[in-house]
């Protein structure tokens, strides 16, 4: 039997998951991709690191740009990160010698998709990628493959597992967000410096993807609204549960005609939803397509494990010649949307004030909305504390987020409401 | 563009479905598959029947074997069902001309699965049956490529609608089977002569063909133990939502060493199990993977739109000349495992006897248990009726179901004991 000779740069925690995985499962792999998958070449920072896995038979290269075109190397697998410097040149190293590549770099490829896109299927390669986007779950195939027949009409993802690990942690202990975060940070499912996490832009590198895959469209990372988790309260996560939601940082998109939607923020969704099942660091991706309706895909989004298996899948798919346009569609046709603005969001909204409580207050914020269009749901006050600063709760009708933001404004500008409005979208699914 | 020539054998709701896709995405769907998916040829029962779609440009067969050699087609889509007769004869055909095929026939692959993916295999030509579990989510791209790095551990899955609904209906409306039932099949869920689905048949059908693509098994299902749902009570899901648990039909597989265990029937499960969330005619498969933990996939499991997205699926990878091994591995290296006896199981269990209320009675069931080594979780007795009839209602730790099958016998044998106990066994996935 043959063997597709791999060349692997980046020997971190994937890497070095990929490297057992391939030496534990020789046999089974061999028969499900038709060949060997034989590691040949690999690179990293320093090749006398201790590792869990032994790399002395395989050749060691200092430069990964130099592993890329090997003449011992068949497809390269990238696992530097990152969204430029050696992980890009490797990559366009790789598919100018005409090595095929699979790579876990979701920034990578939020950040120059379409360009890479069209540098691989000009040289009829693959650039394989499930890794990049929830980890383990076979979400890229599943979209690329699995509803290849569907026009999707909209798809919503909880990509991130350190916010949903916080967001979770949070619901269930009732503890604050520092709190919570300091504790991710100890057992590892945090980073020290956790914005890249918490600002939301890991979940937006992944939901640009996905965007591309489902919609065919060009990969738009900067019109992707963004927000983070840091501004949940756990006030309004006890509130979210007495109304029946859960809060999640999700991913959305949505195509409106030419127009693209794509926005990621903390939303209240219903306890029953299905996207609503993955707590923890669990992540999940649910897909409307046209025909299908929706189908739910729930998994590990990271981990060694996981992700060695989303590397190892995309190498078989390679062994056996399985070649898909990068983004679903050749790269070429990918369009350009206009990007639709959050502005023009219509839904529902949860808002919690902090209000002096004394008579009035309510009728004034009531009338405000009133005169706004926006259609009070339920008003909840629990506390009372006469003179004192009390929370309120509303929650409204769907209604255009362009109105809510200037009746927000009016609320705000009032004198009995003594902090900014706290407002979470409400979803539906 | 090139076109991929197309012959749908059999017209009833999917095959309907599928000319209405194809004809609906022309455009899209040529960019995904790199060719036009085109329709040549047709055959069903009545040519003449009214149909939503509009037969008449394509090439009509009163033969659907006379199909499966035309010179107008490329591959043949097999949508008439049955375990054997015309489908099977129609499938054989194709292969023996060198075309691949795409079907939805669970019945036939569940029969002659094996000896179909060699005669495949042979021919070097796709056997496609991404709609025959599951409907229109993946799982069988899912298990194949997604997650084909992995070495399944174990698989469960909700995958009859039918039953599903039905379960889900008594839960939430408190009703019987038999009121339930009736409904089912007045609102269409359930056939007129429902057995095939409500006494386990279709799962199995849909395990078998699991079991043999997640364990690189010879498809088996002469040895899938199977139990219906016809025996599920009000009273036992009432039980179950008290003690924590909800009842769904389960087709359970897992490989241990050289024995494999395929089963289906009734399972308590806690209600935080990811399968639980799948309710009313939603199916879901959870799998284990090695590397990648445990992936549930979601969605409908039935109707025109779901089947015929996976049909259409099908239909791309054969376009793209994308070709795996019928159940993932090359069918001459499936194994003959040894099929594991349901008396091997071992579990929790659940266990309702009627009895007569009056001291003694317990004591005698649980020194039976005790007898048996099967240690007990908890016992309730929730109605008095003292000298009438009580429901009692016990549960157990882990044990071996011979064991327990001993201690029900001998329960069953008590003068107390009035009816056959009601056994239901825990998952506690």
């Amino acid at each position: 039997m043959d063997s597709l000779r791999i060349g692997v740069a980046g020997l971190g925690t994937v890497g070095s998951a990929v490297l057992g995985l391939i030496a534990g499962h020789r046999d089974l792999l061999a028969l499900r991709a038709g060949k060997y998958l034989e590691i040949t070449a690999v690179s990293a920072r320093a090749p006398d690191k201790p590792r869990s896995a032994d790399i002395s038979s395989f050749q060691w290269f200092d430069d990964p740009v130099a592993l890329a075109s090997s003449k011992n190397v068949d497809v390269v697998v990238e696992l530097i990160g990152g969204e430029g410097g050696p992980a890009k040149k490797l990559i366009e190293t790789a598919l100018a010698n005409g090595k095929p590549v699979v790579t876990a770099n979701k920034a990578l490829l939020a950040h120059h998709g379409t360009a890479l896109a069209r540098l691989a299927e000009s040289q009829n390669l693959s650039l394989a990628y499930e890794a990049s986007v929830c980890g383990g779950i076979p979400v890229v195939k599943g979209l690329r493959e699995g509803l290849a027949a569907n026009a999707i009409r909209e798809l919503h993802g909880v990509l991130n597992g350190t916010c949903n690990y916080i967001l979770t942690q949070m619901r269930d202990t009732g503890r604050g967000f520092d709190d919570v975060l300091a504790e991710a940070q100890a057992l590892g499912y945090a980073e020290a410096d956790p914005g890249f996490d918490i600002d939301g832009i890991d979940t937006a590198h992944k939901l640009a993807i996905l965007t591309a895959l489902a919609f065919g469209a060009e990969v738009d990372l900067p019109s992707v609204h963004i927000e983070g988790i840091r501004h949940v309260d756990a006030l309004d996560i006890a509130y979210a549960d007495e109304l029946g939601y859960t809060i999640k940082l999700l991913g959305i998109a949505r195509r409106a005609g030419e127009e693209i939607e794509q926005r990621v923020h903390p939303c209240m969704i219903p306890k029953t939803a299905a996207i609503a099942a993955a707590d923890g660091v669990y992540n999940a991706l649910v897909a409307d397509g046209d025909s299908v309706d929706k189908v739910n895909f729930v998994g590990r989004g990271a981990g060694g494990g996981p992700t060695a298996s989303a590397v190892v899948a995309d190498l078989i798919d390679i062994a056996r010649g399985h070649k898909s346009p990068v983004f679903g569609i050749p790269a070429a046709q990918l369009k350009k949307l206009k990007p639709r603005p959050i502005e023009k969001r219509y839904g529902a909204y949860y808002m919690r004030l902090m209000v002096v409580d004394r008579p009035g207050v309510i009728a004034d914020v009531t009338s405000i909305l009133r005169d706004q269009n926006v259609s009070m749901e339920s008003m909840l006050q629990r506390v009372r504390a006469p003179g004192g600063n009390v929370p309120v709760v509303l929650t409204t009708h769907e209604t255009e987020e362009a109105r809510m933001n200037a009746a927000i404004a009016q609320v705000a500008a009032l004198d009995a409401v003594v902090e900014p409005p706290h407002l979470i979208r409400i979803e539906q699914f």
